[in-house]
């Protein structure tokens, strides 16, 4: 039995990339930077008409925040795949990109060959055109693609996906799907790819400390010079803060780590194969970094990113840090603040352990105000999405690595955890820097991108 | 003897106080922000012009940085007062003001009368102009002041004054005087006037950690999710910050209080006079503040006023802060710090401690920027224009309470070290919020300040 696709659908992807990477330009082109509305209703136009293009039918649905587009393309299949994605992009404001984030130039990158240079182009604008470029070849051939799609794109992604929760309530008839998706350009500098089997849930949260009873300007700066005799709210936060890190990187919060677990066989003998093939060097390279803060490497090294919680501090501010002296005692210090979850570690006891550790330590005046939180998701290894997304790539001639869980979070719990189905993350391709200046995804990629998407979908259809 | 003026100059003051607080709003009116250059040249002249049209002479001498105005105004009096000034403000950026801080409106304050609210008018644009009305006043009735006065006026007072002592050492032979003056409003709301006989020093300078041979990103933010393998300048900085203070707010720098000195027999004597009128509570509630940081009220809190050194927290800025969320871990951290330095500390020893404390905690990497810096300085309670300032004071019926020093800095230090002449600050005269929003000074505490600067003038020439 060959479970590849007709040689028509690789054929005709092959030889339409300049048309294919001209939908990844005119996607990353778009602004839709969530942060700010920048963009934002534009691209959501933008996506429903693409699917409509496809041959599905969209429609732009309204949140208290930015919208979703719902799509469904039937292709009379038994199976139905539920195409989760995002539209919206990290704000750009204060990087130092080397071309215009927004124009989808292609530059030749030296380690990388041609490359779109953009924002989003890798987070996740690219594997979304992607995606679509290759339900537009099943359309151009005449042929309806292996699977019926739904489609779930959010345009809140980059602030914690806020909305997403009531849209999938309120839509959870139609979206029955047998497995969910979320497309992404996965192979490293070297090819290798991965695939991605859950992912750690997120705290976001901003604590503030402000002049109060304990003492400290209330209301305004006063002269720096008062420090003398008045407290300080910034030096308040800094320590509150330094309560929670001790010096050997070990989270102090009481009962943090409480549910940290061994990973399962299943997952144990996927990091030992994962190790094998991880670099590294290469990784420290890509993220301009010189070593890593945890001790150990290879297995020891990856088991503690899969398996560890994470207190990181994504922004500071405080007093005033313009141009030129100012010698002031600030009247309010503030820290964004998040908080990575790994199995079975629940949002709400997380935040009470914070809340009662600054509390135990006299600091119950600092506010945590809870910006956006969703937990952790995991899908079994052996579900016939991965598998079918695991042979499709080896059609392809190349072998992919599974992580138990990526650090990073994406509200997956929805779809395992709500609409009850399993969900795979990956494809081939390759980019990166996201979230930073000078997002890229290589031009090969996607030509790669978009024969494992064809591949993921006959395989899935046939299983 | 009599010792005050004729009683034709303080009629004349008393009788020409719209006109006299016209120039305190012309001065407020032109901005001139050191920290971006906003206004400076302009007002520069204006400063130079207000010398002339008080009989003086005047030039605006370039520096590195903004223009100083020197100026001499010849009474062929046997002593002659150095009257030192800035015609600089602080920035007004993310400050909040009930009027627009450059418009010189007179608002009525609740608990102060008729006031001008701009920035600079207490610090130090209202003393300023006031001083020129006492000379204005002298001119128009056709008497020489019983002083020469020499004019010494700065740009960057608010910048540390970097170019001062270039200015001082260039101009040393014509920077010939018996005394210098820092005029300014120093009666507290009930009225009672402060008299400064000291200044704390100041190292200003901005931390910064960048991501290096210890780990984290070295040159760009990147995914937060790496903050469980990778290193964090952010915590880094704030750890070290952490380490140089207590919870019980000691500075754990090794050496930091080691000059730490008691008071002389007369600063002791004017401590127990202060403590008798010091009013914590107006002081606390003029800030904006609860409770004071320090243990202990009266000659207690005072002394450590008077004689503990700070280290403050300026301004903090770290990873991203703008609108929505963004998780990123930031490749550095800067904080801006400033040092209060007392008698006798030393600049130099003082950096050197605080690198040895971050180089023994293991920051060796955290860069230490030194922006500016100056030392302390004191006069002594007995030198003859304290004490002419004392008697001026006394001559209007009013009890002044002399400062060992203030907390706050300012290059005294050009007199008493350099130049090797005593200076005395004050005057009569209420205002405040100095570097904060709505800073303020009384439409009466002008007219107040004209009476006690004539007073001052002529009791100094009697000396």
């Amino acid at each position: 039995m060959t479970a590849s696709p007709g040689p028509d659908i690789m054929a005709y992807i092959d030889t339409h990339q300049a048309q294919h990477l001209e939908r990844v330009r005119t996607f990353v082109r778009q602004p839709s930077i969530s942060a700010d509305g920048t963009g934002i209703a534009a691209m959501a136009d933008l996506v429903a008409a693409t699917i409509r293009e496809v041959g599905g039918s969209a429609e732009v649905v309204p949140t208290a925040g930015h919208p979703a587009v719902l799509g469904r393309l039937e292709a009379g299949a038994p199976k139905t795949l539920l195409f989760y994605g995002m539209y919206d992009v990290q704000p750009v404001e204060g990087e130092d990109w080397t071309v215009p984030p927004f124009a989808g130039e292609v530059v030749e990158l030296p380690a990388h060959g041609p490359s779109v240079v953009a924002r989003g182009v890798f987070n996740s604008k690219g594997p979304m055109a992607g995606f679509f470029n290759a339900l537009a070849a099943y359309r151009v051939l005449g042929a309806p693609p292996p699977v019926n799609v739904l489609f779930l794109i959010e345009g809140e992604e980059e602030l914690g996906s806020r909305n997403l929760p009531e849209v999938v309530a309120a839509h959870r008839e139609v979206l029955r799907a047998d497995a969910a998706y979320f497309a992404s350009f996965s192979q490293d500098a070297r090819g290798i790819p991965a695939l991605y089997l859950g992912v750690k849930g997120i705290i976001f949260m901003e604590l503030v400390c402000r002049g109060g009873a304990w003492g400290g300007p209330q209301t305004r700066m006063i002269h720096g010079s008062n420090a003398v005799w008045i407290g300080s709210p910034t030096w308040r936060l800094l320590q509150a803060l330094a309560s929670m890190m001790g010096r050997d990187e070990q989270i102090l919060i009481d009962g943090f780590y409480d549910e940290v677990a061994d990973l399962n066989p299943d997952e144990e003998h996927l990091l030992q194969r994962l190790a094998e093939v991880f670099d590294e060097r290469t990784f420290l390279a890509q993220n301009d970094v010189q070593r890593f803060r945890l001790e150990g490497h290879g297995e020891t090294l990856l088991r503690n990113y899969l398996t560890l919680p994470t207190l990181n501090i994504d922004g500071l501010a405080s007093g005033w840090v313009g141009p030129g002296s100012k010698t002031v005692l600030p009247h309010e210090a503030r820290a964004r603040v998040d908080i990575r979850l790994v199995p079975h570690m629940d949002i709400e006891r997380t935040l009470q352990r914070l809340r009662r550790h600054l509390d135990a330590q006299g600091y119950a005046d600092i506010e945590i105000h809870r910006w956006e939180a969703y937990p952790w998701a995991q899908t079994p290894w052996r579900s016939p999405a991965v598998q079918a997304l695991v042979a499709a790539i080896r059609d392809q001639g190349i072998e992919p690595y599974a992580w138990p869980r990526i650090a990073g979070s994406a509200p997956m719990y929805l779809f395992s955890d709500v609409l009850k189905m399993p969900f795979v993350m990956g494809g081939l391709g390759h980019g990166g820097r996201a979230h930073s200046p000078n997002e890229y995804a290589t031009v090969t990629g996607l030509r790669l991108f978009e024969r494992s998407v064809a591949g993921f979908l006959q395989r899935f259809g046939e299983m």
